[in-house]
């Protein structure tokens, strides 16, 4: 028998650093559920990566960088991020927890 | 530059048919939003699909049958259907839309 998981449970109250957690892991996607609380990345970092990266966020507001602009999301909010596109998690709210549901995947057709 | 889209935007308030909309299509993975709204399979349909599918509820609850039983779901809940594993659509609210992300993959590494 199949039994769902919650993607909301188990959020922490007090969170030191970003929590990542794997939701599913296939040879061709990986899904993540990512936990912010006023984390950002850290100064000058920026995100390089060789998949390419869908990112929807559920819960609170965030601001996202990119090399050429910024842009803010709230729930529902989602991009696509193609490979190596360089960008970083400007600001989180300190308010509530941001949640980020990430798909990371391959080469596009 | 890049902007975000919304997942719960232009969500129909009359639905005679469940809508599909596809938000990233690759080599290797298909996101999909679908909308229910008092939406089941039709009668003795099975879904019996070459890829994974893994789902995810973020509005409404539903109820999802597969061969050795029935599983409710609620917002935030989620499931990996593996390929060939046989599925339907039992029930969905007739209250209120409800809202599915689908991710669609290959073969498990």
């Amino acid at each position: 028998m199949t039994f769902p998981s919650n993607f909301f449970a188990a959020v922490p109250h007090h969170l030191p650093d970003e929590l990542f957690t794997t939701l599913l892991d296939t040879a061709q996607v990986r899904i993540e559920r990512i936990v912010s609380h006023g984390h950002a990345s850290p100064e000058a970092f920026w995100y390089d990566q060789d998949q390419h990266e869908w990112v929807l966020v559920l819960k609170g507001p965030a601001r996202l960088r990119f090399e050429d602009g910024e842009i803010e999301m709230k729930p529902g909010d989602f991009v696509n991020i193609p490979a190596h596109k360089k960008h970083r998690v400007e600001w989180t709210t300190p308010d509530e927890p941001t949640i980020w549901l990430a798909v990371h995947c391959g080469e596009p057709s």
